[in-house]
């Protein structure tokens, strides 16, 4: 099988042994592309190590022998992050193999993984143990808890929990050369250095490898409500969540915007799918309320919170999930509506932040500037109002060519990413940058800026060897 | 005045003008000590720039010429940070004059402010637009923010609130060679690069100079509700904090554990204090509630927690705060413990953290090694209890000799910090590292963690010009 590998990567395959590198093509394919197929690398090898150790012996090899390596999890990221080099050799280093959760501690409330623990098997481990691990995505099914810290995942719960970063007290990190720095620490207050931890969370995999975390475990929510409110303007939709904020304080789970062109796509693509209200609003807020006290307080808060909104006009009709099945299918709503762009053609994709208080003025502006460019196009925006952090992607116009549509993928960014840019937002919320926002983020940034991640770059990975060509810019 | 300055120092002066340079020994003596009088420095000149830009010349001038430099806040620090190295000629920057709030955005909820904003001022500035910055502690009428960023302050509220790290959106910050990093973000998510943001805090002014950063207020609480319990033992004090958790969720803004000897201590020293209790008990909780939908809630909240916690027998007896008054007063007990124990003589202290469950064991394990080593000690070990984080102190026994007794402060400290690695703990929990524990913090880490962390120090300070001998190892 490796027998006809170049020398120099026969090294790699003894550290894991034959049966976890993969050489034959259709083997290493999967781990070549991306989701939606805007990236297609090229590799040798992929290795699978069983241990930190291995890891460790990989990376040694790796920085003596100038190999690139790129860290591979779940493989879910949008951002081309996780995929090789096109033309180059780089190898795979997947933590698919390392998914054991270590350690559960119910009274310090903490989980220690593996860095390729699967999410849901962390969020069902907190579960049986009567606690709630937060952090939840689209991918949870798949992606790798290494990734979600790689990335500084963020999700639908981050109002109330925070980001892998705030669901994070240690982590255990083999560096490009080697070396292992153990950081599995469970302290809340800690002020004994330089911020290692959050250095490495969201560096997507170029200044080391996560082998390890201890996250935070949450009590289980005793109250849960869901609603859906059609509302008039992402305005109102704004004022209606600084009221939900004021009443509910962080039981405020979710708070999410939607436009009435994501409810006709996904009732007309998704099984299922119906809309909760009776008659159709321009625009429509999802709110998510936990509570830790009893569930009586999660049905005042929500009833308070909509009694209120309704009286003032913020609210022009609601409704609140009766079951756990109609809030589950309330999210699938939400969580549904970049899938159901798909059969309506193509879609240009951001995923922006600006202040909260700025998402109203942004989308005006975002959708004059695009509706200059492309008259017709179909602008469907929508995500965590409360994070300020939009989805702002663009379904091709009815009838357009889908590729001639998908072509012009850099003119709409630049389009809508200066929009962002005049508002002080970021053209990299919470995906991350990878090879897609890369040469973008770098020529928007202060110099000086990409200056002091290249220093940290090359302090960390002095032989350039770490997922090359992310995040900083290659020597 | 600076006439008979050396040649190199002269170029710093004309930088600032000579108004705001001070060289005379009685002006430069404040800036060389420490408030316990543990440290006390040298230095020829105290440089007091008036912007940005002065610190750029200044930091700049340094890099070339290899003057250390020294930035100094409000100087209340508990570490030595703040002060110049003893014998050399550090020279000092104090950020004083720069004590601005640039703008106050209550739309966004931000307040962007100068790096020598003293602390208060920015709580009233927040207060006057009917808003919280919850960042609250002992020092706040003369501590300066750059200084709470550059240790990741802590306090009182963190709780609910968290260390200054999660109060702060974004920074701007001088570098040791001059170039400014204009980090001024607003923004929730930003997941656009290496989080250089949190680098810089908590880093003690050794990798820059925080001269302005953009702050997050919150909405002020509608409901505060303080209460005071005397509890039997550490271990009741953690579940009544369970129980407080799950029923306010983060409507629990403060938790803390106090000693019986501490309430004696105060009660006997500091005007004014009382007893809220009318007999004796073993360890005290105070419980700060604070609610954002109303004053009813925080209300019911309290009455709820201690009707239940007395029922199981959590509680032997509670007092609530019936006035602002009282509130204050329940604080101030607490606030003035480490005030208090001066007047009983020497105090050898400890600022550390083990993971919140552990803290009962902890305390159990701290005190035996103790006394073994000090039979008539009298440990006075209070704090932040939710945060798993003690200000371990040990008052000297009755009648002994103060320096003979503060003369044992490393060797006591050893025995204290033997058991907070037992525990997998912190030495160092929220005062930082300053000059007090770094050489204890080196000896404790792995290697790899110290070697990590002056790869970035000498990215960042290739001169190695800022607050020398601080955090990491000098060269």
């Amino acid at each position: 099988m490796t027998k006809n590998l170049p020398e120099p990567l026969k090294g790699f395959v003894a550290i894991v042994g034959e049966a976890n590198a993969l050489t034959a093509a259709h083997d290493i394919a999967p781990y070549l592309i991306e989701s939606r197929g805007l990236y297609h690398g090229s590799s040798p090898l992929v290795l699978k190590p069983g241990s930190t150790e291995e890891v460790s012996a990989i990376l040694t090899l790796a920085s003596a022998t100038g190999t690139p390596v790129v860290p591979a999890g779940g493989r879910t990221g949008h951002v081309g992050g996780q995929v090789p080099r096109d033309g180059g050799a780089d190898v795979v280093l997947s933590l698919e193999r390392m998914n054991r959760i270590r350690e559960i501690d119910p009274v310090a409330d903490v989980i220690v993984a593996d860095g390729g623990c699967i999410l849901a098997d962390i969020q069902k481990a907190a579960a049986d143990n009567g606690r709630l691990f937060p952090l939840s995505l689209g991918s949870e099914g798949s992606c790798r808890i290494g990734g979600n810290l790689s990335t500084n995942a963020g999700g639908t719960a981050v109002l109330a929990y925070g980001n892998m970063r705030q669901l994070c007290l240690g982590l255990e990190v083999v560096l490009p050369t080697g070396e292992i720095w153990n950081g599995l620490r469970r302290l809340k207050k800690d002020n004994s250095g330089y911020d290692l931890r959050d250095l490495f969370i969201g560096a997507e995999g170029t200044l080391g490898v996560i082998t390890g975390a201890v996250l935070k475990m949450v009590p289980q929510p005793r109250g849960r409500q869901v609603a859906f409110a059609g509302v008039r303007s992402p305005e109102v939709a704004l004022a209606l969540f600084e009221r939900a904020s004021m009443l509910c304080g962080t039981a405020l789970t979710g708070f999410e915007l939607m436009p009435r062109i994501g409810i006709d796509f996904t009732t007309r693509h998704i099984t299922g799918v119906r809309d909760p209200l009776s008659s159709p609003h321009a625009w429509y807020a999802l709110i998510d309320i936990s509570t830790s006290d009893s569930a009586e307080s999660a049905e005042a808060m929500i009833h308070r919170l909509l009694e209120e909104a309704a009286e003032i006009g913020l609210v022009e009709d609601a409704a609140i999930a009766s079951s756990l099945a109609q809030q589950d299918a309330f999210w699938r709503l939400r969580e549904s509506m970049s899938e159901a762009q798909k059969p309506e053609g193509g879609s240009i994709k951001h995923d922006v932040s600006v202040p909260v208080s700025s998402v109203p003025r942004f989308l005006a502006d975002a959708d004059k500037a695009v509706l200059a460019l492309m008259p017709d196009a179909r602008i469907c925006a929508f995500g965590h109002l409360g994070d300020g952090n939009i989805h702002y992607n663009i379904s091709q116009p009815v009838g357009a060519d889908k590729a001639a549509f998908i072509a012009r993928w850099r003119e709409v960014n630049a389009v809508v990413h200066a929009v962002v840019h005049t508002h002080g937002g970021s053209i990299s919320a919470e995906h991350g940058v990878g090879q897609l926002k890369r040469d973008e983020l770098i020529a928007s940034r202060p110099a000086i800026e990409t200056e002091l991640m290249n220093r940290i770059k090359q302090a960390f990975d002095p032989a350039g060897i770490m997922n090359p060509g992310k995040m900083v810019r290659p020597k």
